[in-house]
């Protein structure tokens, strides 16, 4: 007999799921249930139509309730909420134009995703402090900006979603101050690369306020209509209206009801087949907890790449495929105004948090040939294991050829490659796409040459410790370079003028040295060892030095 | 005792292993000799300064001999021809300003690269038939260019550089015609992929002659000055000048004179550590015979990417450190006006030749997100083996994004993926970069597909073989593409009509259905499966049926 397969959400994971059960099964019967008007909307475009970047409300919607139920013969539902399992009766509850009804399953996919957070904060849950998630959101707030014309937002919460926002509403001529409680914006990233993007904030006009919490909010209602956010430091902003971007909340009412199994942060638990404790029911999306690829450690990664993939194995499960889903690795990507930043794998701080053993390397390279017009610079930070140099995680901010990178580092996170891999792939190179020696390629000989002891390095971090010490900071930049700024107290040797200078350079201290971005400290290095110095190359250089002071 | 090293030809290998050689060994002796004015140019910059898109000469001078010789402490040698080598001395002989003297060794490299072929065409040694290398080629024809401002050229020679001339001469006003005697340009491309290049050139004024031989060049002084190209047709081709691009050849002699052992196309034979038949000549770049990384194969892939990164091997080796080159898998990309093109690993006509049984599929995918502005369409064509999908070879052509997916690809081969690993790949989504399901994950999801067996397929090529059968072709495209076009004989039934058309469609008859790209067709065939016919899917659409017969 057909199997019956009712699905709760219509979006990214539901939608995915519904088309690849109908292709695996032509007799099931499928019916998708989605509580809001629309289905198969791009979320991740939400924040462009308010800027009109987007420009056509009907772009958003990827697909229709009638092409999707022509094209996949579904049985569609919008409008329609899920309200309760029994999982005995294998039967759900829903609710829909004032009513309710019962309908029973075989199986129950759970792609119900999340909801943006409010943070309990005093006047949050007033009037013009909008969140975004959906067609009905975004449509809100476009009316609103249509209808009021306000001056000025404040964005709370420095996430992709923030950021987003904060670009698009500055393109739509509002005024914009983001507020991030943490030291700093974007939590994928660790600090020194998230500076670089708030640095790209700054320069496109936004106000960006960091280490800093919204206390409270008032409404000045008689007088000009404002709002007030009153932050922890004592500093006030006045707005007109407030985007809260404060993160997610896995949507798991209806799997806790039913007394479904929960993990981290009330995420659905689900196993490797994307099962959640009831066999009948798989749940994917944002909704759940998945396994971290590189640490193993479970937490939500709410992203549409892996609901989209757990959607299409989901329903492969069900058609009697064994397939598994092996982990998020958290590989994700922003554009911000000119800028991109992109991270993939595990970073410093969740390195440090579960205990692994890393050791960072830092490489700058042009997006494409020098010589060839528009070149620009791509920074890009490699974390990787200290005994056999296995990549854990990857950063990368510039303006151009960032997402690529990303995607070939993203690809040898996945096959568990390690840096000394990087040194020999064998990517595209034309003037106008790269360089004979790929920025993916340089960052691995800078990590191999690490492991291998060639070089050896020292931190931004370690400097205010190590110039306790009876130590020699040695800038090998240019005498111009040298000129527009260097570190307090550095001695100064061009890197071409070293095997003339060595008598200038203490013999029995540390060299620290170091350049722009390394690579002239590493020939410097090379060259101080060579002649019986202590030598390290000041990792990043003086770019990365800059980058986490701004 | 410090080690003498000797290198021949300072440019991509050469001046990357004299490089990586300091680095290692301060103290070692290294003499760069260089036949010619310049040392480490840009190769792959020449077409684009032609065109005035690389505007500054100098800028394709990535190093010149007192920036090397500063910061390197090597002696550079230019206008110095290494004439001879005498390997029983370990010495060889230099040519250099009128004069020749010896110069000992305890390693030597061999990177002299290559020349330009210049086919036995009576006619091609004249005036006004330029090739193009080096820097002396590159002033010459812009020379001539502005001084006598000329008005059509041919360039003989579809490959890499003759593309590149073509289009950077058409920016720079000539009236441009393209001959290539091979059926297609672009050698490593199949048919198919190429023709959509070959309408990029048309589409862009260029003629375009595929599938005929220059015969004679003729060359008229006496009259308008004009050369007369010959075509084994029996059309001709009146120009003011001509590029030879016709492919290249080892520089080899030097070795051959030596006795060293040649493989391939008299290309230097090395081993895997890239040393030559004497154990202190090790040879690198575009002069040697490589393995090809996919088939095992041996032969020449004259890239600047190989050229660095086996100058620092070599360079590795000669200090001590066992590395290996690992092979070329033939990594390369081309852009043609507003178009990118790029392969990496075998294609169909070299899997075939090596007997290697490949399957292929073909996708057809947004550069990023549809709904956001801009996107644009990449073919991709993906060859792999037909037992456990190991990824052969890649082709993709497309306006943007090309690179990037050319470079996952690239390191999924050079890693043995196979077609199940790229389903799996979590790249980097945001709308202005990728779908949530990136085109090489689209790519997987196709080619898994096949070998699953959820779906069966048929080639363009395998069309009229099928059509002399008693098969039902089936178009189910919308009704407008089909008026647009489609193939004679075909049936038209829209996807989204078909679950309540099967009476139209003979039972007992193998069905073809085909739409633009494969995408409907694969749904329609699964339905089609499910209702008891035997249906194919017309592997990349009504778009390659077409691409293939512009
Ligand atoms: C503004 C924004 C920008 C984003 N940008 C990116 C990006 O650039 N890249 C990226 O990877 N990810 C991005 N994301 C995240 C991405 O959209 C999500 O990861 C993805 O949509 C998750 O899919 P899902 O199916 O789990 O949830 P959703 O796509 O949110 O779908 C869940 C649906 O279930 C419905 N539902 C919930 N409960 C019920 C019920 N009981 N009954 C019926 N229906 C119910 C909801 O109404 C909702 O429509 C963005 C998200 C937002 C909001
Ligand atoms: C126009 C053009 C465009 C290209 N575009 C690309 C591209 O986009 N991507 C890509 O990957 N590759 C490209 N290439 C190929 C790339 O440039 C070569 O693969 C690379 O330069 C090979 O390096 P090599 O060191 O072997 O040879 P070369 O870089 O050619 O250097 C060899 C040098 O050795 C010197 N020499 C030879 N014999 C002697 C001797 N006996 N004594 C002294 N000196 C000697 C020569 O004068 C020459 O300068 C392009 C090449 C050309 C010509
Ligand atoms: C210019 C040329 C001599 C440079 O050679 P090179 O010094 O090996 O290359 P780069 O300048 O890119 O430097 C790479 C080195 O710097 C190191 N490096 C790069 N960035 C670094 C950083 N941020 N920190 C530390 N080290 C760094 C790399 O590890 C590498 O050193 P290694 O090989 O010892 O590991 C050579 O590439 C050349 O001649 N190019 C022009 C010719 C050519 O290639 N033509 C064909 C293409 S058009
Ligand atoms: C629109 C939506 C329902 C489409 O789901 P889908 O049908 O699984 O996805 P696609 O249209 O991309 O089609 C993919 C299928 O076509 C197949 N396909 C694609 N190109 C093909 C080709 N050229 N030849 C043969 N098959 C092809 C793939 O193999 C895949 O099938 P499979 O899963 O059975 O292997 C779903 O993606 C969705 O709702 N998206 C919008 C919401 C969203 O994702 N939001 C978050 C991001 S903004």
């Amino acid at each position: 007999m057909a199997k019956k397969v009712l699905i709760v959400g219509g979006v990214a994971g539901g939608a995915s799921a519904a088309a690849r059960l109908r292709r695996l099964d032509e007799e099931a019967q499928i019916i998708l249930f989605e509580r809001g008007e629309y289905i198969s909307f791009a979320n991740c475009g939400l924040p462009y139509y308010l800027s009109g970047i987007i420009a056509e409300r009907e772009s958003l919607l990827v697909q229709t309730v009638q092409g999707m139920t022509e094209r996949f013969n579904i049985d569609i539902r919008v409008n329609s909420e899920v309200t309760k399992i029994d999982r005995e009766k294998k039967v759900v509850e829903v609710f829909s134009q004032g009513g309710s009804y019962k309908e029973s399953y075989d199986y129950l996919i759970l792609s119900p995703g999340a909801e943006p957070l409010r943070p309990p904060i005093p006047g949050i849950d007033r009037d013009k402090v909008f969140t975004l998630r959906n067609m009905s959101d975004v449509d809100q707030i476009k009316a609103y900006l249509l209808a009021e014309k306000p001056q000025k937002t404040a964005v709370i919460g420095g996430g992709y979603i923030g950021i987003e926002m904060a670009e698009n509403l500055s393109h739509a001529g509002l005024e914009v101050t983001l507020v991030e409680a943490a030291e700093h914006i974007l939590a994928p990233f660790d600090r020194e690369m998230a500076r670089m993007i708030e640095k790209v904030l700054l320069d496109h006009g936004l106000q960006l306020i960091v280490n800093d919490k919204v206390q409270k909010i008032s409404h000045r209602y008689e007088a000009d209509n404002r709002k007030v956010i009153e932050l922890q430091s004592g500093s006030t902003i006045e707005v007109d209206c407030i985007i809260v971007a404060a993160g997610i909340k896995p949507d798991s009412r209806l799997a806790k009801e039913a007394g479904l199994s929960l993990g981290q942060g009330d995420a659905i638990a689900v196993d490797a087949f994307l099962q959640t404790s009831d066999p009948f029911i798989y749940a994917i999306g944002d909704a759940i907890e998945v396994q971290d690829f590189v640490s193993g450690t479970r937490g939500i990664m709410p992203l549409a790449g892996p609901a989209n993939k757990q959607g299409r194995i989901a329903a492969d499960n069900i058609c009697g495929r064994k397939r598994i889903y092996e982990g998020t690795q958290g590989t994700s990507i922003i554009k911000v105004f000119d800028y991109t930043a992109a991270a993939t794998g595990n970073n410093e701080r969740k390195l440090r948090q579960e205990g692994i053993p890393y050791i960072k390397s830092y490489t700058q390279s042009n997006s494409h040939a020098e010589y060839y017009p528009n070149a620009t610079t791509l920074t890009i930070k490699l974390l990787f294991t200290p005994d056999d140099g296995k990549i854990l995680g990857a950063q990368i901010v510039g303006k151009e050829g960032v997402d690529k990178r990303i995607d070939v580092l993203a690809t040898a996170i996945r096959q568990g490659l390690n840096v000394y891999d990087l040194e020999e792939l064998e990517l595209a190179y034309a003037p106008p796409y790269s360089s004979a020696k790929d920025p993916v390629n340089m960052a691995g000989f800078v990590a191999t040459n690490i492991l291998r002891r060639d070089v050896k390095i020292k931190h931004w971090e370690e400097l205010s410790q190590l110039q306790q010490e009876e130590i020699t900071l040695l800038d090998v930049r240019t005498n111009l370079e040298y000129r527009q700024g260097h570190i307090e107290g550095a001695l100064h040797i061009p890197v071409d003028r070293l095997r003339k200078s060595f008598t200038k350079i203490p013999k029995n201290r540390k060299v620290i040295v170091y350049c722009k971005a390394g690579l002239r400290a590493y020939l410097a290095c090379r060259i101080l060892e060579h002649h019986g110095y202590e030598a390290y190359n000041l990792s990043g250089g003086y770019d990365i030095y800059l980058a986490d002071r701004h």
